[in-house]
């Protein structure tokens, strides 16, 4: 690699033997008996370039005193594969300087401001997995407590998506959607983009799965239809049906910003200049000019205030439009759960119930015909875009549409109807203590309720709300019901919703009718 | 452990089958199949506790898809040894909730003041292995963004302290010295510990090995003497013998900062708060209430400016006050090498030849005897400090007092003389090409020599000045020599030197005379 000098005290390559260790973590790890690094000059976590042949890899020493012996080198499974070597074979080692992003990374550990160059050079190398966890540890935390500027921003976006796969469709304009997140029950991707693809706009959508909620889209959509699709196939089914509902871990599209997100997660962090610059990118590379963000803003969202909304949104625009995207954010209510369904399959079974016709609530088909609303004006449609929204969905366009997407991704049986969509067999019944009106729901408990009960794994599990803010209540009145595919979990969830008391009925918080009672099996 | 809960959502403890992994780094590191993470809710870098009967060890996961099964967990060595299981035995793992330092982490990531309390259990994780590295750097990295305060850092110094061994003296008082270091051939302590014990003060001092300098204390005293010494004997020797000079790594005192001290490695950062808590924590370990500090500074240490170097001496003195230390500080000159020689055996040589009468130049007797001096009135003594330790230099006490000491921490060897000290038997001449003054020498370069030559790990490499600040050199005159045991290495030093110019002469950089002409070996 061209960013590596081989260090001038090392001398020569030093051969070592090759111990194999299969485990595949890490692979970008080699283990050396402690004497041998002390005679190299080696420390745990210095780098190194191991070679056999042509072929060479950039590890990461870590130290053992006894599993690894003197000439030997420890590789795990994935660096045997990639140098194709085995037990006992001869490679050479040699100490390498650091990568060059230790010290871009140190420059705004001390709130200097990176150069375009600087930020291409750490991009690449985060991709090529050069940096350890504790640098890229150090990188991410500074950001957190020093935000990028607006330029590095977008220097890192673009950055980010020159450094992966890039989806280049032959049509245009290209439009995409997406939600910021935070709030439950949040299922309008399987309307908005069955409803703008019917009206003949082009949207190659990827998504995610839940990393803290109850199931993100591709959990979601996963119940009923294939959504692990390569980017040729996303491509092809955008340019042919119009668009795709596609989980964004089956492509290579900007990676940087997955390998920077496994970092974060631990620190449950979010830095604001990261989420920026992690959804830009991601749009970016499958060519979207026109992109509808969904800020939902409530106390218990992720995006707590008005005023960080806006900023949000400012910014979104602010960069998008630097790097080439139109683009437009509604600020969306995040104050209680979307509709009435958590969890992949209830979530699944809304949208589809919504598409055919016979909705649960409103609240889910107001907001995905508002904001199917404002991509159809995005794209020049002259007329009140909601309405034309609404229509795509009474006439049956949007459910035709949603059927040949998820056929063009693969699905086998696609005459799907909601009351096809699974359902957890073990459910228990929420009941309110007393009489008044719904004051509240906490976002983050019902979460925390639905993911005891199984969710995102078990795709069946999660909750149908009963009652929502507003609605008046009478005492054993059910409130929510809980589903889950195993018994106990749901016995755990019950307990979850006990302690927590998720609902608040005129400002007094209410107790729970003991689990145990309401637990029956639907038949 | 009592800082850990069971996450609710887990259910029962699930059972897994040892799979051995023969890697000993990582012994807090398990290794799970993806799908049963996925079962399990868990991601990469999540905690879960294994257990065997009573045995448990709380440990961080690592996702694989192929080399663990479904059902096996993979455990490596260490692991196995704390569990007391062999490959395909059963154990328990249930996930549990994230150490309570991340919470605090995030704290500090916001700049909120912490706790005494917080403190508390930040230390006892980072001590118990609790933290990833991702954690580890994030604490690291917010300490050198934000600054600890001096509570802060004083509640860390006893935290450490408690968290460790203690090594606890029967006599009293107990004296220490420190360098902060930075500046090349700074031999002294081999010369302070001797003159004041040979005064009757205690001194237990411990010292470190090289990090990114020629040679520390513990490195060039072990080119003539045993410096391993366990904490028991540590104890003993002083209370016999009046001092020691032992290695810090074979005494768990303070373990929680060798840990962070791993982490700031790969990222070059030594932040300001993390440099007291660690200096004075060890200290604060061998009971010590009287501590020197040697604060060298200049353009090219550790402390650049005399403001930083005032900085450190008010908060050690200050932090030291409050941990029950009394503290005073000597800022020296560190704008180039102390002494002549520079390089583990050959600093060793100097420090014997000024025990010996025989000094090659005046700084480095000029710095140990100032330093020996005010430790020798912080003890009490009413006349001259100074002149007190040049007549326990001259009347040979120092050096039979280390000879004690060497004798003590088990050495063979004990009436060393520096004939005896073995040198590099490669060498190079590195001359002047123009007349003039040298107006100054770059210690980083210098270092950098040192360790082209071999060093730290090549004890007998290393560089003797032949000139210093403000002679006056003819062309062709010895600038200085470097010292190898291989060959190669030499050439790259003169290669190193050669490249980077450490002399100026009247304000030039000089050149260097081709390096190959004059290697030869000594006979």
């Amino acid at each position: 690699m061209k960013t590596d000098k081989d260090l001038d005290a090392a001398g020569t390559p030093t051969n070592f033997k090759v111990r194999g260790f299969d485990l595949e973590a890490g692979e970008y790890t080699v283990i050396l008996n402690r004497q041998d690094a002390l005679t190299l000059g080696l420390r745990s976590l210095d780098r190194v370039r191991v070679s056999r042949g042509e072929v060479n890899l950039i590890a990461i020493v870590e130290l053992t005193d006894s599993v690894v012996e003197g000439g030997e080198i420890g590789i795990l499974k994935g660096g045997r594969t990639i140098l194709g070597v085995s037990d006992k074979d001869e490679i050479r080692l040699v100490p390498v300087t650091r990568p060059r992003s230790i010290e871009i990374i140190k420059k705004r550990l001390d709130n200097i401001v990176l150069t375009t160059e600087e930020i291409n050079i750490l991009t690449e190398e985060i991709t090529n997995h050069r940096l350890s966890d504790v640098e890229l540890s150090a990188f991410v935390t500074s950001t957190y407590m020093h935000p990028l500027t607006s330029r590095e921003v977008k220097d890192l976006t673009i950055a980010m998506v020159e450094n992966g796969e890039i989806i280049d469709l032959e049509v245009e304009p290209i439009f995409d959607f997406h939600s910021v997140g935070g709030v439950p029950g949040n299922k309008v991707t399987l309307l908005v983009v069955p409803i703008v693809a019917a009206a003949g706009l082009y949207i190659p959508k990827t998504c995610s799965r839940a990393i803290s909620s109850a199931g993100g889209t591709a959990d979601i959509l996963e119940t009923v239809a294939n959504v692990t699709i390569p980017g040729w196939k996303i491509k092809e089914i955008t340019e042919s049906v119009g668009g795709t509902i596609a989980w964004g871990g089956g492509v290579n599209i900007a990676p940087a910003d997955d390998i920077i997100i496994r970092v974060e997660y631990p620190l449950s962090i979010d830095p604001y200049s990261q989420v920026i610059a992690s959804v830009l990118a991601k749009k970016k590379a499958v060519g979207a000019d026109h992109l509808l963000m969904d800020i939902p803003t409530g106390p218990h969202t992720k995006v707590k205030t008005l005023e960080l909304a806006r900023s949000y949104a400012r910014d979104f625009m602010d960069i998008g439009e630097q790097i080439g995207i139109h683009v437009q954010c509604a600020i969306t209510f995040g104050g209680q759960p979307v509709g009435r369904n958590i969890g992949p399959a209830l979530e699944c079974r809304e949208a589809i119930q919504i598409l055919e016709g016979n909705p649960p609530s409103s609240s889910a088909v107001e907001k995905a015909t508002s904001l199917a609303g404002i991509l159809l004006e995005m794209s020049g449609y002259s007329g009140d875009g909601k309405e034309k929204a609404d229509e795509l969905l009474r006439d049956g366009s949007a459910l035709k549409k949603f059927r040949e997407i998820i056929e063009a991704q693969g699905t086998e049986f696609t005459d799907i109807s909601s009351e096809d969509v699974p359902m957890g067999k073990y459910t228990a019944e929420v009941l309110s203590t007393r009489r008044g009106y719904v004051s509240s729901i906490n976002n983050k408990t019902m979460v925390r309720i639905a993911r005891a009960a199984g969710c995102p794994h078990d795709k069946l599990g999660g909750i149908v709300l009963e009652k929502k803010n507003g609605h008046q209540v009478d005492k054993g009145d059910v409130l929510f019901r809980i589903f889950s595919s195993n018994e106990k979990k749901l016995k755990l969830a019950v307990a979850t919703a006990q302690k927590l008391s998720p609902f608040q009925i005129e400002g007094m918080v209410i107790e729970m009718v003991p689990g145990e009672k309401v637990i029956h099996t639907i038949q």
